[in-house]
């Protein structure tokens, strides 16, 4: 049986640990192809490069037998320009990640992670994106091992309804608490309540800093963030149809 | 009655045509306060700048009656800014646009314009994105704007269902062609056929380009592409949601 070839993308940088470890797990599966950005490009959402040029160079990062190139562009970039020029044939899985930090409910339309791995969806490739809940550059990404190779196992071996991806979100590594296992889930209605942090530079102009409270309003059982709370890996199908499907008819008679 | 609070934002810069058209439509609807780029956005997506930080300064554009803030950050961090710092209250209407350029179909999700309506609704605002199909600087933006009126005048009237923000898009002027009127739409199974513009800088370094041909692979009815063809404005209800919930028991048998 031919090897699958597995694209890996993140938006954390080409450096970034999180990456690194979702690398030397894809190596186990089949043909690696890392396509990341130079550096981090966190909260890039769905943002693509057209009003400027895009770098992207071979590198060599570690002994590992993938191959990696390095980009300039934001990681929807990366996935565009991995399936239209540098790969030869569309890869069977796009994995992204791991993210440094929860893509959970509302995150998930400003990450950059996730939004690379809807664009794998889009391109018609099997896509998933991995995050981890916590922050640090010395995350334990090892927990969550045993599940992300089960659920790449599951994903190469079904596929993935058409137009859907996912969204996997694995609870930041807590002492005496294992992980429960894995949750299929909806996004919960959550938001951040933003506060600008607002200062005055050396020439007395005054800029800002976004900051923000994230903050669940939804109590119920079947989503996202009550699952990560209980110690459970959170998967959510993702869709880039963002039609209301439900609000057609009361928009004509509203319009 | 108290006038109507309408936060005007857009993707391509406070000194596009597009939203000094809006600006000038919407100063007949109430109080209009702008916060809009400094420059280009487009293609920005849900993108938020968390790594570097904001500039907003109050200008005047022009002699109407609207208040001006140009911003150094994105479209939907020029709506953050404006509800959770600018603002002395929540507005009653934010509206995007008029955006140079389609935003139909996938486009939705790379769209700046529409980024910003999305996080309107998030805020709990009824937000309306609106876009010509005219990429030109000197795109002709009266046509539409009867139809603009009569929406912005029912969305003040009746407010949007929850979670729910408006994809508005204006066929471009056509000799002899009159808009026929407004169609609620769904978002059309469609996609951009990428191309990589491969070139040589002086340094003998390769760079890209990204360019791009849009299929419509979508032969229902009921799309806004279709809409569009036979001259009708669209209006495609967005959501924030991205659950795809008609595959959440599939995934149950495939994790």
């Amino acid at each position: 049986m031919k090897k699958p070839l597995i694209l890996v993308v993140n938006d954390d940088g080409i450096n970034a640990p999180g990456i690194r470890k979702l690398i030397s797990i894809m190596n186990d599966f089949g043909d690696v192809v890392v396509v990341a950005p130079d550096g981090p490009q966190s909260g890039k959402g769905h943002a693509i490069t057209i009003e400027s040029t895009i770098r992207c160079d071979k590198v060599i990062m570690d002994d590992g037998p993938q191959i990696e190139y390095s980009c300039s562009g934001t990681p929807v970039d990366c996935v565009k320009l991995a399936v239209n020029k540098l790969l030869k044939r569309r890869p069977d899985l796009c994995v992204s990640g791991i993210n440094h930090g929860s893509n959970s409910s509302i995150n998930v339309i400003y990450s950059g992670t996730m939004s690379a791995a809807v664009e794998g969806s889009l391109e018609g490739i099997p896509s998933i994106g991995f995050s981890l809940l916590d922050y640090s550059h010395e995350a334990n990404f090892s927990e969550g091992e045993k599940y992300i190779r089960e659920i790449t196992k599951s994903v190469l071996e079904s596929g993935l309804p058409d137009g859907v991806c996912l969204n996997v979100n694995i609870p930041k590594k807590e002492e005496g608490k294992e992980i429960k296992g894995v949750k299929v889930c909806r996004q919960a209605k959550a938001n951040w309540e933003e506060e600008f942090d607002e200062r005055i530079d050396p020439k007395g102009r005054t800029y800002y800093w976004l900051t923000g409270k994230f903050v669940n309003y939804d109590k119920g059982d079947d989503t996202d963030e009550r699952s990560l709370e209980n110690h459970y890996i959170s998967v959510v199908p993702v869709q880039y149809d963002v039609t209301a499907h439900h609000a057609i008819s009361k928009l004509n008679n509203i319009l």
